[in-house]
């Protein structure tokens, strides 16, 4: 339903040529024709040196990056899943705070070969998810660079408390909304097949997972939800399940204890583990996997758990140091993703 | 006044090593180390998802990159200094809205063989810079990257009225807020030279210029300042004087014919030239160059002009298409930067 964004400075049509065909003016013109119309609050659109926004009360602001090669390929994913990809892990971390996501601000470093219609189905993937999260796109920025790298700044409104890290009390109960492992076992299977056509052969499930890999659609209405029903402490899982509870365990001071029965691999990791030829890596994608961005929370023992969250452990006292169990006892794999390691 | 960030995982000194050797956690703590500490309407900050602030009213977000090789050198700038620019460069956005500045987001993307010291040198320079804005820095991210690439996210707040591009009137007084053209001298004698010190020998003037080059410092109170005296338009110069007076031109649909006097060259900009043997340089280094972040305003013929703004040209009717005049007659070199181009 987009229209094609027209014709370029000497009439060209633009979606045939590269950035370097088209110049910055044209492109951020083509860009921004591709959001959908912003609400009443945006006072002022991209287009100016800057947006307004008509923001009352907490404003929650997370920047997040993605670089081509170590974040996403663009032989496996196309501007769309990139543009979706950015938008949820920028969203997920507003989400996090038990906020509302409400607008996404978006830079673009590219190199001048970079094909127009990239450019502009990455404006789409970002305009999709962002609408899905109920935000709008309220402005960015373009430039030149070597490597391909976008970097989202997203904002959201809180309509209750803020819930950080830090809260989790002994007691409380761990709870998941969204699963983790789907995204780890998706780039388990293009790494074996090179692409995600051949990945999507692997297995039943496997086109499914690549999908989650490639573009996540987390739900981010779990997070007001959880801040709603009294969360004591939530967190984006971005970096794997035990690195992400962890980080909860030292803010707070307590140790997560985490239910090995709620975190078996459902039937969709275990026939993917299977044809990867290691059945045990099932296991290893759901308390590792990381970029599913499910939200990890922790809750009062006598609140209700908002839909969709699971109970997946519970929250007790640090005897010795904060930190993070599996039934009981220490966990000896990787423990999940680390920038520069 | 700047305590050194401790000590690494294991205990060793961090500032010696590159990010590769202290990791994700250790980077952000060695960086958020940096800061000064935020003010009160900071309610949660760096260290968790995102970043909550207390926001009454309107809100104005700006977002702007900087790519290694494109936009600086490494050999030519400390991390500092690119901390400075980056700075600068999104509040003056932020400024040119007439808001003043608030809180800035920062994402760096770097190789992990980038020294600990010169990502700690840039927060502080991020740090400096966004102080003297009257602002703070409020979070970031940071991810792995083959190409050093910096994005920041700036906030900023209205005390009155936003002023766009959009508003300048036949018969409005054109005026300039700090000056355009030493960023330019300053890149154009780094060019000649080969190294800042090097430059620094070829004229009296051209240490100062450099400086302007590398670490601009723009006087962001001229956009509050004008928004209060009743400006009609008003935008950042960013990428030359006659190609940024073009965007106002465009969007009111009015013609800035601007006074060829008011934009004689200074003595400095005049003897870097003499020094570069290009005395006609120097007036193009005024009318094109970039990267000053100038403030460039319309107002109203009886309005006073707040300091420092000077009058530097008029506002006239648009008898064909909207554009810039220099003294009555188009301008016939450059106009200015164009990224892709």
């Amino acid at each position: 339903v987009k229209p094609v964004s027209g014709a370029g400075p000497g009439g060209a049509p633009l979606l045939g040529g590269s950035l370097g065909d088209v110049g910055e003016d044209a492109l951020v013109r083509a860009v921004i024709g591709r959001y959908r119309p912003p609400p009443p609050l945006l006072l002022v659109p991209a287009g100016d040196d800057a947006a307004v926004l008509d923001v009352h009360g907490p404003l929650v602001v997370s920047t997040d990056t993605l670089v081509e090669s170590a974040d996403f390929r663009r032989d496996w994913s196309g501007g769309h899943d990139v543009g979706v990809k950015l938008a949820a892990q920028n969203f997920a971390d507003v989400a996090a705070m038990g906020a509302r996501p409400l607008a996404l601000l978006v830079s673009l470093a590219a190199p001048a070969d970079l094909p127009l219609g990239w450019a502009t189905a990455l404006a789409d993937g970002l305009d999709d998810e962002t609408a899905r999260a109920g935000a709008f796109v309220a402005g960015g920025d373009v430039s030149q660079s070597p490597q391909l790298v976008l970097t989202a700044t997203a904002l959201g409104v809180l309509d209750g408390a803020v819930v950080r890290r830090s809260g989790a009390r002994p007691g409380d109960v761990v709870a998941l909304a969204g699963r983790t492992g789907p995204s780890a076992a998706g780039l388990a299977l293009l790494l074996a097949a090179g692409s995600p056509a051949a990945a999507a052969g692997l297995a039943p499930s496997a086109s499914a997972l690549v999908r989650a890999h490639l573009a996540p659609r987390p739900g981010y209405a779990a997070g007001p939800d959880a801040a709603g029903a009294g969360a004591t402490a939530l967190i984006d899982v971005s970096d794997g399940l035990l690195r992400d509870a962890g980080r909860v365990a030292l803010a707070s001071g307590v140790v997560l204890d985490l239910e090995p029965a709620a975190l078996a691999p459902p039937a969709d990791l275990v026939t993917a583990a299977a044809a990867l030829g290691d059945g045990e890596v099932a296991v290893e994608w759901v308390l590792t996997g990381g970029e599913d961005h499910a939200l990890l929370a922790c809750f009062p023992p006598d609140a209700g758990l908002p839909a969709p969250f699971v109970a997946v452990g519970r929250v007790i006292e640090a005897r010795d140091e904060p930190g993070v169990l599996v039934g009981g006892g220490p966990w000896s794999g990787p423990d999940g993703w680390h920038h520069f390691a």
